[in-house]
């Protein structure tokens, strides 16, 4: 109990733009979240009151950051998962437990669950050597997708292959990979469902998300032309996953829809950028969910409050460029309707500063918007 | 500029729940709010990172508080005015400017101003001694309503005086005076606008608030029965004193709704309580208006998001009632829509320690929705 509020001490270990955000939504909750961050520039760190400084792979940082918790979960998959078995062990109680978190950080063992759950995954195989990736490209066809175990995110760590000697190097550099059949996907969809230990769960719409470069850029909510049966057949495919790998908090399934139906593709185990719609979008956002959730708190609604949103995310642009300030008053002069979320990270060339979120009818005319917004908020045009 | 983030860095003198909740607002558009609190214990630095401490009618402390910041804005009225102007001598960008803030700050001045601009005021005169008050209240009739020129807030600072010589303990102490007409009321209405420096406008609807003890409890937007050319007014009304007298930042007009049209009840230079309802009933909640407008951004949507709009203060109840955290759990299994806000702040019997909103279309229904959750948060039932 944080006796500066009367209520539980929730840590979240990462200081990244998904901490941040789940900071402002704890202030309402009259939390104060406890942060773990690397340096005092992460996001987090910048807006947080309780900020502690550590590395997530030091079990001694994740103790010690640990001691006053209620409750400790997580803005990122990185902490390893001994550590989080080991503090569960001395008494912390960590939303998500090691046991669920394992399928988030280990693509091999998330595949072998799944399929043993009977959900619909891509053809895979664990893959050792040339031999083993040529014989399984002979079975589901060249080019094939080849991924690190752990470790992958926003397009690190996949590698389109089109031959079996191309994975050399990276088993050469000592990765542990599996291979997937390359899906013919009509598009990407996302579920967001939060879990409370209690069991209750909450489900959100299905959104499609756009991706280029292996990075979502766009988000749209409800998903474009999903029948309600579709839609229900996702969101129950979302929930059982949940349900049966014991997650608590939430968890973002990434589907790929295809002429065969629904394939899981990726699980995150915590607020998600395929999420981000739902703080202006959905009446409870995804990150007050998450608090909810690892709080044992009863769910909140996560009914749109609007009939289409369209998220965008701003990725950095060139060195050089028009001042941020000068941008955001470009982006404000243009759309006085549009929501920006800055994430305090200096500006590269393709890293996710911030998104941008529009809520109305009209999806095509939304979708300009957004693109346009997060244009703005790039460059300044 | 704040190195940190590359945007302009905000400071706001006062650590209470408009800090706490400003705050919040500064995260998504990529600011860390600098605030001067008393205590650490403020509901303000219980959440932001930037936090000094210091007394805000201590210039020294002030000076130091706004060395490094860009512009200094405020959660109360408190700051002596002369403080604020000799800030402003020494270069340092205050929002609202002193001879705004002015206004805001003595309620002689205020009625003064406010007449010379021909907005409509109750009847009012300097008290100094109980012959003028025996002389004003045989003008307007008893009883009359006699208010501290300087620094009443909650009702505080405001009597209801039925005979002239009830005011001999007041002017005993000290108190500077101004008495005023008891309007007859229909109820009370409130506005809010925001300027910029630029002299971009911005007004919400026009919303009722309701008063018990000289305490709002309830805010609704927008307000009931009012015609468009009776909400016009108001909004033209609060546009015209926002510029005549110059405010930069968010002004929330204080009305009383009469049978001969409205009539100027207060005037708050910050985010007010009759605004909450903004952070989900808006397309731009007040915190963050008042952001953009002391940075000189452009003004953001003041639509509505839903047909109706229910706020309600959550007064802080008994001692030894049911813990807080017990009280959350209930009220979400009650009413899983219900958005919380928590200002972090110890329950004192009257005290308002958070607010509750809820949105839709019926609002009868929704009235009693937000009475009920306001009353589940204060005492679990």
């Amino acid at each position: 109990m944080d006796a500066r509020t009367g209520l539980p001490l929730v840590g979240m270990v990462g200081g990244g733009q998904l901490a941040r955000m789940t900071h402002q939504a704890a202030i309402a909750l009259g939390q104060s979240l406890r942060v773990l961050a690397r340096t005092p520039e992460d996001g987090a760190a910048l807006v947080a009151a309780d900020v502690h400084y550590g590395d997530h792979t030091d079990l001694d940082a994740l103790r010690a950051f640990a001691k006053d918790c209620d409750v400790v979960t997580f803005d990122h998959e990185h902490v390893p998962n001994e550590h989080v078995r080991a503090l569960a062990a001395e008494g912390i109680v960590v939303y998500p437990g090691a046991d669920a978190l394992r399928y988030a950080q280990d693509k091999r063992a998330m595949r072998e669950r799944l399929g043993e759950l009977g959900a619909p995954v891509p053809r895979w195989r664990p893959i050792r050597d040339s031999a083993e990736l040529a014989a399984f490209g002979a079975e589901v066809g060249w080019p094939v997708i080849v991924k690190a175990v752990r470790g992958g995110y926003d397009g690190r760590g996949v590698w389109v292959l089109s031959r079996p000697d191309e994975v050399a190097p990276l088993l050469a550099s000592g990765t542990e990979l599996i291979a997937e059949e390359r899906v013919a996907l009509r598009r990407e969809l996302a579920v967001q469902v939060a879990r409370s230990p209690f069991g209750q769960v909450a489900v959100y719409p299905v959104v499609e998300t756009v991706q280029r470069d292996g990075i979502c850029v766009e988000v749209v909510a409800p998903a474009p032309g999903l029948s309600e049966q579709q839609a229900l057949a996702a969101q129950r495919l979302a929930i059982d996953i949940a349900t049966q790998l014991g997650v608590v908090g939430l968890l973002a399934v990434e589907l790929f829809d295809t002429a065969d139906g629904l394939v899981v593709n990726e699980l995150a185990m915590r607020p998600h950028n395929s999420g981000h719609w739902t703080i202006e979008g959905a009446r409870t956002s995804q990150f007050e969910q998450h608090l909810r959730a690892v709080l044992d708190y009863p769910m909140g609604e996560t009914s749109l409050t609007a009939p289409v949103v369209v998220m965008a995310n701003v990725l950095g642009g060139e060195e050089g460029g028009m001042p941020l300030d000068e941008r955001l008053h470009h982006l404000f002069a243009e759309d006085p309707g549009v929501k920006v979320h800055l994430y305090g990270k200096r500006s590269r060339p393709g890293r996710k500063i911030g998104h941008v979120t529009v809520l109305g009818d009209d999806l095509a005319q939304l979708r300009k918007r957004a693109a346009r917004a997060a244009s703005w908020l790039r460059e300044g045009k």
